[in-house]
């Protein structure tokens, strides 16, 4: 019998489809074909973005030149851009005002920042070949441009997410994550951070601790725990597949990880984007970054984590007339399916990044 | 410059890119590949589906044979049942249950109609050329399921919507529609409700009542006005080229329409839709009614209304992480494209059945 699930964070229903319960062979993922075309992000092109505004594992005296492992720019074709808002009010929900007759429409400059972040000179590299110093420096790398950042007041909120996969929404195949910072906090973030503090005032809980707490016991949904981080398909899962990634210790602020969690998140990364890889073959997915907004204090009953939703299903009529979901695998099939493809290839140790070099060629 | 607009109805922000405004040209929409074997919404493949509800167009004492012109049958799939709840309270938000640990999550069971509403004996009619007839049969029989329905005291909501094209989420290529009926009033109507009550708390007037003035008064942003709809780009459309088209007599359900609003629709929605074939030529959309619940009397501030979603871009990470969309098509700029493509061959007379079919002919 299928069964309606709440999600307990987003509050929202999801048809399951508990009876059906397809496994990854079910789904047929067509391999994007190859562009071709020069690549702004390969070395030896760095002149063909924006300048950098941070890059690592090259010199600092010698910017927009090849030798980096990881790099970010801004993005060429900007949705939001600190210019956009000079002299109309602090960019934080003011300035702009209402547009149109009889005042019922309001608009804002479209402040922001959109930055391309990209994670290895390796075009063909994945979240799932990186190696584990690789990925760490892509983590790295997010977490020194969330911190500066957060010091615009002018800045509300950063969305992190890669697309990855045309189906995944990535225009350029190289692989590369974005960085959104709004004037704004996003709908989705408000939501969550509502439910999230009934849930502290009603109980003293964070509710993602207990939903950790509670995952740990049922254990029919996870996929791993590692030292720092649970990754387990969601009790009410939108979409087949979706994976959440949540760290079992208490913060907020993505960007306030120390190092040893830094380093862990690089290897749960790797391992479980690698799972949808030996099982999926060319998967296309957005990973989406949900943390703190920096226009308060939400300490002590938000907690920040990753929510990796696979593209297996078209989000089409009923999804975007109801903001329902009818997901035709249960979470708990998904995991029992996710723990079977174990990423014995990612090793931790230095060797690993020609191994990973060599299976990237052989992927070319 | 770009915009961030927020949008009165819903609340949700958008980043209008205003200077680039692409054209349909400049979108690459590729055809589906045919499919191919046996269909089973052709005439002679009835027995293919579940028995059918409802029939328009032949005898009544021969049901499920070839001879309709329209024909809703479920869902052989369905995504809900009225088997799902039976001993478990009624429906409507009660059955179910805590479920899994420390009581996080629940769940009901998915009690609910799914069916499919075949268009058209004529496998590759569009909403865009079938004759004016047979586009009233299709509104009186989503019409008639819709009082039929509300009838059930477990229903709450009746999501009717169109999925067209393979990125528009249509499995079948064969021209139809999907009713699917809830236990549960949807979020995205939910949060419509306490926008348009406020509104109407605050000023005394229906919000999209309002609305229609506005557009009209403007102008930019409409496509056309006929006796009874206005169709418009709304002024913080969320994909490029979305399409409203709103009654302009004040109705809170789209089953209480009169029989002069029902040939009127069916005639805009004809020329709507054609326009978007002779723009885009092969276009995937979703079009989703939006119509008052089941469950209480929102007549005086609510206002039913459908809107016509264009799958020109892919909802990618940013919009799952923060629910707000970047449109790289200012809705003024998509309407006056549209007006440019004016259905000169959908007319109205007996004629256009065969110049209908022609057409269809032509494209197979």
């Amino acid at each position: 019998m299928p069964e309606l699930r709440r999600d307990p964070a987003s509050r929202s229903w999801v048809v399951i489809a508990t009876e059906r319960s397809r496994r990854p062979s079910d789904f047929r993922v067509p391999r994007d074909e190859r562009k071709g075309g020069v690549c702004p992000f390969c070395y030896g092109n760095e002149h063909m973005t924006p300048p950098e505004v941070l890059a690592l594992g090259r010199d600092a005296d010698a910017p927009n030149e090849k030798g980096w492992s990881v790099r970010v720019v801004p993005n060429k074709f900007p949705a939001l851009t600190l210019d956009a808002g000079d002299g109309a009010g602090d960019g934080r929900g003011t300035g702009g005002g209402p547009d149109g007759p009889r005042g019922l429409y309001s608009h804002l400059p479209a402040v922001g920042v959109h930055e391309v972040l990209v994670e290895s000179p390796d075009h063909d590299s994945t979240f799932g070949t990186h190696s584990q110093s690789q990925m760490e420096d892509v983590l790295e790398a997010m977490v020194a441009r969330a911190r500066a950042l957060s010091r615009n007041d002018r800045l509300s909120y950063l969305q992190i997410f890669k697309n990855w996969g045309r189906v995944g929404g990535a225009s350029l195949e190289h692989t590369h994550c974005q960085l959104i910072a709004t004037p704004i906090v996003p709908a989705v973030i408000e939501e969550e951070l509502a439910v999230a503090r009934e849930h502290y005032d009603r109980t003293g809980e964070c509710l993602y601790c207990d939903i950790v707490r509670a995952e740990t016991e049922e254990g029919a949904r996870v996929i791993e725990k590692s030292d720092h981080f649970l990754v387990f398909c969601p009790y009410a899962a939108r979409l087949p597949f979706e994976t959440w990634v949540v760290p079992m210790a208490h913060g907020a602020r993505f960007e306030d990880i120390d190092g040893a969690e830094l380093a862990d998140l690089a290897r749960v990364l790797r391992r479980t984007v690698r799972r949808f890889e030996l099982a999926f073959e060319a998967l296309p997915y957005n990973l989406i970054w949900h943390t703190s907004p920096w226009t308060g204090n939400f300490g002590a009953y938000y907690h920040w984590h990753l929510e990796l939703v696979p593209r297996l299903a078209i989000l089409a009529g009923f999804e975007l007339g109801t903001g329902y979901y009818i997901n035709p695998t249960a979470p708990e099939a998904a995991a029992a399916s996710l723990r079977e493809y174990a990423p014995e290839s990612v090793v931790e140790t230095d060797d690993e990044v020609r191994a990973t070099t060599l299976l990237a060629e052989d992927r070319a």
